[in-house]
């Protein structure tokens, strides 16, 4: 699985405060964490109380590039933030995210093609989130088609099916599990998949064994990226197994360890 | 989920001692941790060191019965040893189990029918485990049709996709988790699915880690029931989780604590 390290947000405190003191050293200590934890890119978001959004996320792009060339997700729904992200961080880098709706799609794919990058595209769009498989199904086949039309190719094309609390709509975590694997018949080659995983938890008091055992139960159908805790040990332990039993990584007796040597920077 | 607890096995020693001195206390706590720990039914093997397979399997069981009315799953390879398991044990019992050739699902299946019991049907036969998920089919599809034939309710045949050690051969917990989604769709109502899941770590370093990992995979495509150690806490957990995550069981704060309490006996 595509791990990617969701602790750099600001909407962690820690990181809200070192962005705001332009003190590098809490960021970049994040970025090697992650990446040692296994993490194989790092999300990127400024959080909802920087000041200067675009100067914020030009900022925390640089400081993660000084110690790092792991590829960057960068996490805004502005389009001019994005775009300065990607213009900080590189090709080979990942936009998070564009909804469903066309006048996004026409932003946000056209982006992708000119800076080299991938594209998660959520499937929401002006009616909102589906409420069930088949309406997630219909608005990532519209991604599919903005990505043919525009020339992404489709292994650069992520759909995030959007999880909702289990504690909210119990229904949804089935319906996600569906549409992941539906994605993988909308074309040939299919597009990537991925999720936001802790939103499964929000709100509940086990948020850990949550996470944990849907990542699992998501890998289980398919699942190719999340953006995770992966400073959670027991959830990368998971993963990692879960990995194995899917036949992507060869067996070891100590086939946690070797994965995090493998993972390290 | 059912989940059926695999520790009344005299593969154990203590088991084992248990049965030789007729010393009813250890299979009776057994029974009662079991059950309390969250098993619906509890399997029933004398082992293979047992002299007298017969009046082992009939001791053993009508030890169970003096604590409980719980289903028992006997479990022997051996006509005559499981008829006089049922026997003992009475209806809604669970024949574990018939491998898929016809001459056993001519033994076994009709036995189901007259002790109204269920039937764990392997997908072995005589040309051994199959390669994949397809030969698995295909066995299952004759079980399917032995059920059929004799009048066993589709809901009390269980097939058995046979899970082979991890580190023995990678690609079977890929190929059983396919075969678990296939034979949902052998027919209308389809039969139920069952795992014997310890066997997936058996020989491993990490046998706990990789137990419940795949637990929680083989659930999120549809298995049915499980033949698990329920006195292992975090595999307990992950499974009420994944329960909950694929709503089959309503969420409240405490699930876990919810769940564990509608179980006890």
């Amino acid at each position: 699985m595509y791990a990617i390290g969701e602790r750099i947000n600001g909407m962690f405190k820690s990181v809200a405060a070192a962005i705001k003191e332009k003190n590098p050293e809490p960021i970049q200590d994040l970025a090697r964490e992650q990446l040692k934890a296994g993490a194989q890119a790092l999300d990127v978001n400024v959080g909802p109380a920087a000041e200067d959004a675009l100067a914020a996320m030009e900022w925390l792009v640089k400081t993660i590039r000084e110690v790092t060339e792991a590829p960057l997700v960068i996490d805004t729904t502005k389009p001019e933030v994005m775009r300065r992200g990607l213009e900080a961080a590189g090709s080979g880098s990942v936009i998070n995210s564009s909804k469903g709706q066309q006048e996004q799609l026409d932003i946000f794919v056209p982006m992708a093609v000119e800076h080299e990058a991938s594209l998660i595209a959520l499937t929401i769009d002006e009616n909102g989130i589906p409420r069930d498989a088949n309406g997630r199904g219909e608005i990532a086949l519209r991604a599919v088609a903005a990505a043919m039309e525009k020339g992404l190719p489709m292994d650069r094309l992520m759909i995030d099916a959007v999880i909702l609390p289990v504690n909210v709509t119990q229904p949804t975590p089935g319906h996600v599990l569906e549409a992941i694997r539906n994605v993988k018949l909308l074309s040939d080659p299919p597009p990537k998949t991925v999720l936001g995983l802790s939103n499964v938890s929000q709100g509940t008091r086990q948020r850990e064994l949550i996470n944990r055992t849907y990542l699992v139960m998501a890998l289980a159908v398919g699942l190719d990226a999340a953006i995770v805790d992966v400073l959670d040990t027991e959830l990368m332990d998971e993963m990692i197994t879960a990995e194995l039993l899917m036949n992507r990584a060869v067996y070891a007796d100590d086939f946690l360890k070797a994965y995090r040597a493998s993972a390290a920077p």
